[in-house]
């Protein structure tokens, strides 16, 4: 039976997230009814994490396994058939059956995209607006890569975590490493990159709430170490929107395939998706 | 009373067309709920023309009259502080009040976006896609700015024109006069520019489905002329989607307004929007 690493980008405007709701559009929910499209089989693709509702994905990774013998290529072409245009198919890869996109995963980046929208004049055109925050508020760059390079490391992240929503989506520990934490302006917009072992849920948005309060003055950028300290979320900043947060990319071990690969270029598709 | 020329940009996707429809979000109806939260009063903003389903604008023009005594710079501000960020207005001026949007306009320009997506190699980004049609048919810019010459000038366009729904709806002619009709490669997108004294329902997008027929041999971008002498829609091609299609702008002669104006530059904006 092959199994399938499967890498895809899409819009998060239209699905209720990433995870598979009865009734509702989602990502994996749309992935699946491909997949039984193509394979007449009922199978359900393992993302390597949940993207929340609006959040979007340069490159997210999901792993299935399928009894159909249908080649990587083959299945790559049909689900870009199958699939609405708010989803496409970047690569589909044989991998051994060992790999799982969520527990093999060494590693993943986000994007957080801002369009500083302080002041009468700043107008964020509407076909932007779905993929970055328009952020109201007077934004300083150093002040936000200040209190950004506070939390490379290895933190207890409990400050910027929401609250579970139930016992079994509690994490074992609140301890994550970061290793890049960076804010760049590029082109009208304000970027922020952060790759690490993993992210607890909405950590990367509760962060960019808390480094937007590090402009004018709102919040000191050298509080965040007290901040991770308190492990108090009451004490960090607001969530930030959903629709400026990006999953860029998991990264896995490398594994020996005996298996035909068909991978596009995803750094390219990336660049591509950049705007 | 003053009245009011309103300019705004706007992503089609959420909306159910630019006309007013009850229980249904539209733009029309979402610019006069923001309206009567500013000024408290129920007043219906006159649209240049209707924009269907998906269909976005970097310039319509809407013209309304208000009791209240509000500077036009207040309502715009206030207006981008009510309205979603799917709609943004890019000016607001205080006109005499002969002005209406439509009656008033002597000519319009729509862009119509294109990303070239034959071959399986060819993936367009999901974030892109709302905002083009992702063409999976091959492509030849000179067989499509050689077909778009041929529309220039003053033509019967009932081949183009969708059949009106109604009676009310059946325009009075079918002859518009076109003075730009130009393709033009930029960046992974290919943009037709169409300008003219007024175009038809779905006109624009029936000449985008026609042109596209006019490469690899399909259609001859020389029968356009007997295509048009035809006034037959069936000849022509398909309607292309409406996510590629812009109103870019509307044209009005000169006024003279003793009120005060507060314009913001729209070519600026209209530059920014292009991706």
């Amino acid at each position: 039976m092959p199994h399938f690493k499967i890498t895809l980008a899409y819009d998060g405007t239209p699905y209720h997230g990433w995870q598979i709701q009865p009734g509702l559009a989602t990502v994996q929910g749309t992935l699946a009814e491909a997949i039984h499209r193509i394979a007449d089989e009922r199978v359900l693709p393992q993302g390597s994490g949940r993207t929340d509702t609006g959040v979007h994905a340069l490159g997210q990774v999901a792993s299935v396994t399928v009894v159909a013998p249908i080649p990587a290529e083959r299945l790559h072409r049909a689900l870009n058939h199958c699939l609405p245009n708010s989803i496409r198919v970047l690569g589909v890869e044989e991998t051994p059956e060992t790999f799982h996109a969520r527990h093999s995963a060494v590693s993943k980046t986000y994007e957080y995209r801002i369009f500083p929208a302080h002041g009468p004049n700043a107008i964020c055109p509407p076909t932007l607006a779905p993929f970055v925050w328009p952020c109201p508020w007077p934004l300083e760059i150093d002040a936000m890569q200040c209190a950004a390079a506070r939390v490379i490391g290895t933190h207890d992240f409990t400050a910027f975590a929401a609250a579970p929503s139930s016992a079994e989506d509690t994490p074992a520990t609140y301890v994550r490493t970061i290793t890049h934490s960076q804010w760049e302006a590029k082109g009208d917009l304000l970027l922020y990159r952060v790759s690490g072992s993993g992210f607890l849920h909405r950590m990367v948005r509760n962060l960019v709430g808390t480094f937007v309060q590090c402009c004018a003055g709102r919040r000191d950028p050298n509080s965040i170490a007290a901040l991770l300290a308190s492990r108090d979320r009451t004490l960090a900043g607001p969530t930030a929107p959903p629709t400026g947060l990006f999953l860029v990319s998991v990264d896995y071990p490398p594994f020996k395939s005996s298996a035909s690969q068909h991978v596009e270029d995803e750094e390219a598709m990336q660049e591509k998706a950049s705007y």
